[in-house]
């Protein structure tokens, strides 16, 4: 049987930026076009002209791209009741984007045709044909969105399917079937889908999911089981309210558990790093818990589920993390055995074994450092550093002297606290003091200030990120307290750790380790 | 018809805590167990106290709870081959915890079976045979969790339904099908999920899904449409990997949207506030765009969508968001639940009403105190203080003049910090300081032997957690810090927060708002 292809269609760049906290420059857009033409993608929804002027710079800019498969589209409404379409200026305004491809969305729900648009069912359909029969009369490919389809149909059934009807009479290639408020359930998404498909047969059907009940990529699965061809979503779900259904979850399932075509094989194993630029572009942590992508998606603590992953994979893992991209962690935990710390130690050490005598002490001083409250799952750096020290292949770049943090308040200065530091390198001592919001930002501005004048490529580091845990809360404000921290280089990215009862400490300690990582890198041999 | 009651199986504490990143204190259990048992879960799976000696401690001091409705459930394996059921170690710490419900996990699928437990087929339905047995013949209510039952089943069916047989025959109640391995489709589930109810009439079948391939909550409602009356998932969906199925979504989904009982109906209000404390326990940050609890989860912010939600809310929304305790976000104009907040502000003015000016205010006050990364969900002590300070309720009891907090590395002394403090009460003054185990432990110290002298009820009073959240990891050291601290003067526990770039300053606004809350207690009218 010939393989299946299923047409994708992505909204990162239109539906997604509806969600809270979702925006994109112009450039970060056409970085995001050129990534999901690269991944495979059929279509490509980048804006709306008619509702954001932002998106007409990008459409100009984007044929200049030369994409090698992807069609770009441009999303737009029916045309206004009581004026001509030619002469609907947001109907201009998406044609004036210049894309072959023009996805129209029109109403399919009789309440938001009565409630919201304040017209009749026939002025409804009037102003689908109308719009569907101008684009394509113009040589347009149109994709007409049946918005909140299943909703629809559930009210009016003979409506909803009018309203298909109308679009696909007046030329539209595809019909897709959107559950806009994201509450159908699989079972209504398959038997409904099902029945478009049997009434449609020269159309492509599609749908497209909102997660509102937590099962849009189950929905999206279902219509596709049940006939659709055509699928939408966005990278990573981002989208309005719960988001939209996850095309890094959807085309994994359907393509290596059902044997669909979404996007070229060689290409999915892309997925994975597509999946981190859109997050990195929109500026948001990703969501290490998400299937397929996810740091934590083949990640393995439990004592047992580790040994029987040693055993065989396919006991814990229903697919092989290098297919998207991704690997099987086996997280540093007081649950780990020596396997699970071998592939740390040989990254320092390749002639180490798992019965030698140094994976053992490895594996010890894990355990100890683990009961004062030190957790390596999040801090891999941290413990290569251990390692390195262990196995003597660890460098100082700098020692401490001294460091004074003083935090006054009311403070009549800008910065509430500031720290001076003393350190050494080679014999030569530097002194100097910063200000900061905190003690931990001042001694973090004051060590760096030290050391770039000896490294300057500590100028290149940044922090990202900061977390702060209090391992035992009942002895409260004398609790001891595990500091993460996360920096990159802009190349890498590496965390690590630091714990004491003294938070300014536990900073310091992973201030500390963070640094070290970077010279070990930049400086080791 | 009558509503068909579903029995609902908690696991936040057993798989939930296999998720990276994810633990819990003895304290934090209980407290868990608390809130569940008043949301109306019928069970609580709790721990293994074979695999986790800690695990002891919360069940000797679970027993003293009082629980209003659910049982809470222990953990464990079959038994180990090769020894009696009654002599394995793991049993007995199973039984040990005393609980009524014991849920032992046995092998169903026969790769498993070779390739983990290294056994025969025969001696694996053996030990589940004789573990099941030896536990209900204890008259404990066994509940069976056929581990990897779906993959089990499509290796070989009959093998995975001579496992359930096995189980039901040695008198297990409940016989749980677990999609251990997170990847079965809904599909799949729902036809293996019809045949296995078909062949087991007088036991209770269940279901138990992860969400590795991004559906666990539509396998779960699939499994429920097709004959499971039981199912298990975590708050949150907290778990190993991707996670297990998220109960916070499942629940909703079937009582609201397919009128089955699965928590007494009006306790389904309380699910978010549930959902929350959680995340704060586990010190996590909530994610926002969770289905029905998340802040995100009916929060519009395209124009259109915005209009049309003021036409009719139906138009955007699933449900109405108050019947989970959630509410409405407009994006870009801020606009919600007076009556959410009303009981908080009557407990200080019992004159005050929904309509009332005051009461407007304060849910101002409250927005405004929210966006700067305040929350008072698990802080309603500062929240009591917000409404006082507005209502002309308050009466300070001290004022600061001064602190000054000095951090020194390397300290040849003792405690790293120390913390000078000055405050005035009724015109006179106190100066002090005190040494302590990091900036804030010194300031908490100082700050409450200046009072001292003043208000002696003070020495009654201790700190009993302290927990830290960074808001916003992105700008690291120089994050806004959210501070929640938890006091006790012996008899009653109070919460409070504070939230500032620097840490020592969040630290005191908290400190400063527990020590006023106990004040206003035992000095106020």
């Amino acid at each position: 049987m010939p393989v299946q292809k299923l047409y994708v269609y992505d909204s990162t760049l239109r539906d997604g930026t509806q969600g809270e906290g979702i925006s994109f420059s112009v450039d970060d857009k056409l970085k995001i076009v050129k990534a999901l033409d690269q991944l495979g993608m059929d279509y490509i929804e980048a804006g709306n002209p008619g509702s954001n002027p932002k998106d007409m710079e990008f459409f100009q800019r984007a044929h200049r791209l030369g994409l090698s498969h992807a069609k770009i589209a441009a999303f737009g409404s029916t045309h206004r009741i009581g004026i001509r379409v030619e002469e609907d200026p947001n109907i201009q305004a998406v044609l004036s984007a210049g894309t072959q491809v023009v996805t129209i969305f029109g109403k399919a729900w009789d309440l938001h045709v009565h409630e919201v648009l304040n017209a009749s069912l026939a002025d409804n359909l009037e102003i689908i044909r109308s719009t569907v029969c101008y684009l394509s009369g113009l040589g347009k490919e149109v994709i007409f969105d049946a918005e909140h389809f299943y909703d629809g149909y559930k009210n009016n059934p003979g409506y909803a399917m009018q309203v298909l009807k109308t679009a696909a009479g007046a030329g539209a290639k595809t019909l897709c079937l959107c559950d806009t408020n994201g509450a159908a359930f699989p079972d209504e998404i398959a038997k409904v889908t099902q029945s478009v498909c049997t009434a449609f047969q020269n159309v492509r059907i599609g749908i497209h999911c909102h997660n509102d009940v937590g099962m849009a990529v189950a929905g999206t699965v279902m219509g596709v089981l049940s006939g659709a061809v055509h699928f939408q979503g966005t990278m990573n779900g981002f989208g309005e309210r719960c988001g939209n259904a996850n095309l890094c979850t959807i085309i994994p399932n359907l393509q290596l558990k059902r044997g669909y075509s979404c996007i070229p094989p060689e290409r999915l194993e892309t997925l994975k790093a597509t999946s981190r630029l859109v997050y990195e572009l929109a500026n948001l942590v990703p969501d290490e818990r998400k299937p397929y992508v996810g740091a934590m998606a083949f990640a393995h603590k439990g004592g047992m589920h580790i040994d029987a992953v040693h055993k065989n994979p396919v006991t814990f893992e229903h697919i092989h993390p290098e297919l998207v991209g991704n690997q099987r962690r086996f997280l540093m935990s007081e649950m780990s055995g020596r396997s699970t710390i071998l592939s740390a130690v040989q990254k320092v050490d390749q002639t180490i074994e798992r019965d030698s005598e140094e994976t053992k002490e490895v594996l010890a001083e894990l355990k100890k450092l683990e009961n004062e409250g030190y957790q390596f799952e999040a801090a891999e750096s941290s413990f290569e550093l251990v390692i390195r020290k262990m196995l003597g292949k660890y460098t100082p770049y700098f020692a401490l002297e001294q460091f004074k943090v003083l935090s006054i308040s009311p403070n009549p200065a800008n910065y509430t606290s500031s720290a001076m530091i003393k350190i050494m390198v080679d014999g030569k001592s530097e002194v100097t003091a910063a200000e900061g919001d905190g003690p931990v930002n001042a001694l973090d501005k004051a060590l760096r200030k030290a050391l770039e004048r000896f490294y300057p490529e500590i100028g290149k580091m940044r922090l990202i990120d900061f977390k702060v845990r209090v391992l035992d809360g009942k002895s409260a404000t004398a609790s001891r307290i595990r500091v993460l921290i996360e920096s990159t280089d802009g190349e890498e990215n590496w965390s690590t750790v630091g714990v004491s009862r003294d938070i300014v400490e536990a900073s310091w300690l992973a201030l500390v380790d963070s640094v070290e990582y970077m010279l070990q890198k930049t400086r080791g041999k």
